[in-house]
């Protein structure tokens, strides 16, 4: 069976996935020129650089997701439809779905990336991770349950299990989620649980470089470091985990008894299984300076999910929000220049800079030729981020979170609103 | 083992629910006479008479939900645990919970209502419910997933399945539930799904006795009715809905073909299982005016889950908030009294008044002598149900959610944050 799309006298463009690469090009992409049809596995865009808000509380997940059907209300000549994609057969230039088949004239590949766990399968069993919306909820879940089942029990091994946090890997992700882990130990649960005693929590980074933020400059490490250590989190660098069984973490430095691992230490592409003669190393598609992809005149790849072959000696660049985005809109005039007969632009990296937040009243930002941290860092991500929210709503709903906490020292609601098994108990 | 509560030199109250009867039943005991030990499944109080704006995508779960860790901040002599009670034990005065033992000097059941399929079997397994959060997130993804894939399918019965909505029930929860559909109906999938023809959307409200909103006066059920009418709901009084196999629901009227049949025909109270020597008909632990429950001096039901054997021949009071919050304050100061051996005061329901809405500027408002209906109405109904919430923060949120969606014609965000199975799926 195949999707019920109506059939017009216009090329149909199919693009899989709406994060920050999918969302920018259908934005760009002309109704008039092309038959647009989205594909995504969920109704909603997720803004993932506020994710860990969410595992830590701070966020509820409307604040930083976004119905796709809502952003492109009104587009003409635009389908969107829930599916997963299992292949994609290029000579009938059609994708089998989960929902049907569907022709295509140009397909775009834009599915982002997924979590590595390096191989380890016992990690990948008894870790959390937080790349989507649900891994986050169940991360923030988890978290809350451990000082509930802390509560809970008389065994002073399981105690310290349980308010022990291991967060492996020191890239923005680990380093923000850390920071809002101590920022939850300082001002939420010694009120929340006073029957506990909350000094007994410990937040562990373990990174297996020599240095935190790792993608950023050396300055924004130190400071990163120096934010991280002033707020009482440890860490461990030149550390590299080896296995975990869901009670003990055994790394290269120490054995970390925790209830809790983390995985923030790698993503990789998220190809779709068919396409994977043309992969690089990390599993992302390797295509050309139009993001095209090998062999195929019509199939792009863009965002996490590719890797522009000329870059970083084939390992393609950064994994970031803003190479995604820029790829999307470059990608969508590309196509509009096309329609037009006119010549396509090659893809350049435009790097307006990157930033971290670490707590309350911390960030390191990295410009271009200007390097800065502190407290006047923190209100640039703070503005950054307000800004870069797709939609108006969102960004008064997170503005007013924000707001609230920072003057009531008071996180979000912290609310277990599905109880999460952990693996061993399935 | 028994649970990790201290032993202090005072008598140990426990309650077991934390909805508006035990909510303010802590509110109102004083710390210097007692040991509060309050009991709940979840972390969280849910305001229910909004709980089906969660359903209906107008309001995030975060609105209508607070925290009960934050509630009682800072209140002496105070401990709360997530658990189940399995068990009372009254020789021992001590409970049998998901977590251990737990011994009370004084016990209070204030464990709410259930819903009550009156035995039809097949509706319990396929048909939809709203009392709890999860249930209403659970329904909110069900609509949604309906018009997704109402879209791909091209058997039109099928189509004409997804988007029929039959409520079972026509008092406050069924009427404002259909109130809200019909807003979505006209305002919001016209525009989220311009591939579909919304006008095949259908909303039937079947109700058994000859009026809609049977608890309050005969000039708000004549309003309500107008009012579904006007929006386009279906409604069928005098109507008993017989059978139900998740695809025709037979009824002594007609047979209807819908895949979400939403049951809100009847709640009964939700005692524990061994206190049950001292049931009404509807389930409710029978109690004096005191609250009170026979052959015990030490054990006391309010709210929904209790029965004042005096009141309404027996049936006791009506199942509403303003009643359980009425009783829980009442309770609290009796128990105060106790300790100061002063005397308790019987149980006197003050009635100020019923109202419910129906879409957007329509509602109906009894007020104990004086009765109106419409815009004014409306303004009424917004107003106090914002004060109404627990706390601060709800207010704002849900005031800015309120007034976007009214100056937008628009609503939530309409999220599928988890894909919610049929049962036949299952």
């Amino acid at each position: 069976m195949s999707l019920n799309i109506p059939n017009i006298n216009l090329p149909r463009v199919v693009i899989i996935g709406c994060g920050f690469a999918g969302l920018k090009l259908v934005q760009k992409i002309s109704s008039k020129h092309y038959q647009i049809v989205l594909l995504d596995r969920n109704n909603y865009h997720t803004f993932q650089p506020l994710m860990y808000q969410v595992a830590s509380s701070s966020l509820e997940p409307d604040s930083i997701v976004y119905p796709i059907r809502k952003v492109f209300k009104g587009k003409e000549n635009f389908h969107f439809r829930i599916t997963e994609v299992d292949k994609v057969n290029t000579d009938l230039q059609e994708l089998e779905t989960s929902i049907g088949t569907l022709k295509y004239d140009i397909l775009v590949v834009a599915t982002g990336a997924i979590t590595n766990f390096f191989g380890l399968k016992q990690i990948e069993k008894f870790g959390y991770t937080m790349k989507s919306l649900t891994e986050s909820l169940d991360l923030r879940s988890i978290i809350l349950q451990n000082f509930e089942k802390a509560l809970n029990t008389s065994d002073l091994n399981e105690r310290k299990r349980l308010m022990n946090f291991v967060i492996v890997g020191g890239g923005a992700t680990g380093v923000e989620l850390a920071g809002a882990l101590a920022e939850l130990k300082t001002n939420i649960l010694p009120k929340d649980y006073p029957d506990l005693d909350i000094r007994q929590m410990q937040i562990h980074v373990i990174e297996a470089t020599d240095r935190t933020l790792a993608g950023m400059s050396c300055t924004a490490s130190k400071k990163s470091e120096k934010f991280l250590k002033k707020l009482g989190v440890n860490i461990w660098l030149n550390t590299v985990v080896k296995d975990y069984d869901g009670r003990i973490a055994i790394t290269s430095a120490a054995n970390f008894e925790t209830d809790t691992l983390i995985w923030s230490a790698g993503v990789m592409g998220h190809p779709i299984g068919n396409l994977d003669n043309s992969l690089n190393k990390n599993n992302r598609i390797i295509t050309d300076q139009y993001n095209k992809i090998k062999d195929h005149n019509n199939i792009y790849a863009i965002g996490d999910a590719a890797c522009v072959e000329t870059e970083m000696d084939g390992r393609g660049h950064v994994m970031l929000a803003s190479v995604a985005g820029q790829q999307g809109a470059q990608l969508g005039k590309n196509l509009n220049a096309i329609a037009k007969k006119k010549e396509m632009t090659p893809f350049k990296y435009k790097d307006r800079g990157t930033m971290a937040t670490i707590g309350r009243n911390r960030a390191v930002v990295d410009l271009p030729f200007f390097k800065f941290s502190g407290i006047f860092a923190w209100f640039v991500w703070m503005f950054l981020h307000l800004m870069l929210l797709v939609d108006f709503r969102n960004r008064i709903v997170v503005f007013i979170n924000w707001c609230w906490s920072y003057f009531n020292y008071d996180k979000g609601l912290r609310l277990i609103i599905r109880e999460v098994k952990k693996p061993e108990d399935k």
